[in-house]
């Protein structure tokens, strides 16, 4: 940043433009990188199983029914509709930049993305099958038998290589290049004074000290109404479940703000559907401040700075089932 | 066709050399053609509402959720599940190359693409919204209404038009190149003796009276169980539905053929999994003739081949909700 458009941003915004200087040059580690190293025949693997509905009991739910490509890696309702129409717990959290995170879940009961798939799959208020049926059906399609083969040496068909498959796919599932990131790269035009100013809030009053990463988000567990209690109908408790202990209770997972424009409705309950009243919420229950219209609307704009191009997705073609596939069972 | 390859076809197939010679010279109608002159800004509207469940009160329930497009353009379940798990009438036709039939649905209510697409947003069973909640819906979304504006002149939202940009996404659905076709074309390599034979066997008991036309079918109605009746537990009553007449009892649209081996379970009620059981009793209950185990592996042969290259598609991203767009209500 030269001293022109420190000038010129001094000028417009209220900040000061020395802290701005020195924020934007320490900065530069919170970009968002594409992950490298994959194996793109597993990735091409797992995508097929991603929007695969014969893993569920049902033949209708797919991991992408919940977490849409569409849509941000998420439903966009307040909490999932499951087999038989079971409404879920817990708000989906977004698929979209889902690796590297601390653990995965809200309340980080699997320890990773792989971990993370085996789990709808066989839960009865999701895609209620069970582990050996979606092996059973997935073995008998023979295109998936050799996929398998030539992903993993051999044809055998388990939740391990099911899992890693759909991980790997979901690792490609990366946002970077979102006008953020532009603007930490270099392009200082990318933001508008607006934008810049809602990020220097949303650092001064401490959104960050929680948000903090890459992601903004996936690294830490945080208590949901630190400063004061935030009033929830939905029963789950976070941590305490995994943990039992009572300094859990409602400590959750902080969620990501990557793409955050997209992933509404808000929090673990789903239970907000506006993004300024999300940011108005968390400044009051979580830092204990209540924000004017002003400064809600500059956090607003800095957030929206973080959509980023969504993934470019070509849906798979399925190979058929044959007639050793176990036929589903959407109405038993 | 040579002298040659003729001798070569007649010494291992049982049917006629000549009789084929003349077949395959005549039927070149039937290949199955891509639609041109479509209008590309308005195909790219029609997918996204394609695939936007925001169409459905639910918010979860898009037109691909029935007519999957990574599934042969269906749900690969004997009658679909709608909105709070309804268990839908009749069994989910493909929407691959659903253009030019005589109708649609399978009792032909709908008398074009356009026309269907409004049913299932506003049928209970199904989409469960209104087309009044479906537009205000859609209109609420600034995006959505750039490109209405840009597609028709002006960003009015309205059922016509959502209905219209579907329909002109749902005409690029089609399927050409299929080894069939190949054949048709001239590439007489394209099929095996006993594919062939299981095509000439497919017009010789007359199969292809009803199943006729470019998609093998979708050109006229039949009853199910001309001959013999078919026992079902399915209630529904086909044209008798719509017209009232006694002799449209069991009368339905012949099913297309194209991609059948994608588009199981079988028949209006989906009650038949395996392909050569629905060859079998289509003969049985429809010609009156019994099939040996043979001719009946040649007739699916001959089916196999109608399988063509599915569509390529990129999942659309879908434009976000504002705070005007009214949320969808999966649990109410």
């Amino acid at each position: 940043m030269n001293v022109k458009s420190l000038l010129v941003l001094g000028a417009v915004g209220t900040f000061s433009a020395l802290s701005l200087g020195v924020a934007s040059a320490m900065d530069t580690h919170l970009v968002i990188k594409p992950e490298l190293k994959l194996d793109p025949a597993m990735v091409e693997l797992g995508k097929k199983l991603y929007f695969d509905p014969r893993l569920s009991a049902s033949g209708v739910i797919s991991c992408n029914f919940c977490h849409n490509l569409s849509m941000g890696g998420t439903d966009n309702i307040p909490t999932s509709v499951g087999h038989k129409w079971a409404q879920g717990p817990i708000n989906a959290p977004t698929v979209l930049n889902a690796q590297h995170q601390v653990a995965q879940f809200w309340d980080g009961r699997a320890k990773d993305l792989a971990e993370q798939a085996k789990g709808p799959i066989e839960n009865p208020m999701e895609m209620a099958s069970t582990h050996a049926l979606a092996i059973e059906t997935i073995a008998s399609i023979p295109a998936y038998r050799a996929e398998f083969k030539s992903v993993f040496g051999d044809d055998t068909v388990n939740i391990d290589r099911v899992a890693d498959a759909i991980a790997e796919f979901e690792k490609t599932l990366v946002t970077p290049g979102d006008r953020f990131d532009q603007y930490l790269m270099g392009n200082k035009k990318a933001l508008t004074a607006q934008e810049l100013k809602g990020y220097e809030l949303f650092k001064e009053i401490g959104c960050q000290s929680c948000h903090t990463g890459p992601r903004f988000g996936g690294e830490n567990y945080t208590k949901m109404g630190m400063v004061e209690p935030y009033p929830t109908s939905n029963p789950k408790l976070g941590r305490f479940e995994e943990t039992g202990k009572e300094e859990d209770k409602m400590v959750f997972k902080t969620p990501i703000l990557r793409n955050i424009e997209l992933t509404y409705p808000y929090f673990h309950d789903g239970a907000v559907w506006s993004l300024p009243e999300a940011v108005r919420i968390m400044a009051k229950h979580s830092i204990g401040m209540t924000l004017t219209k002003e400064q809600t609307a500059d956090i607003v704009a800095f957030l929206k700075t973080l959509t980023g191009p969504q993934p470019k997705v070509e849906l798979p073609i399925l190979p058929p089932s044959t007639e050793m596939t176990p036929t589903p069972t959407p109405f038993e």
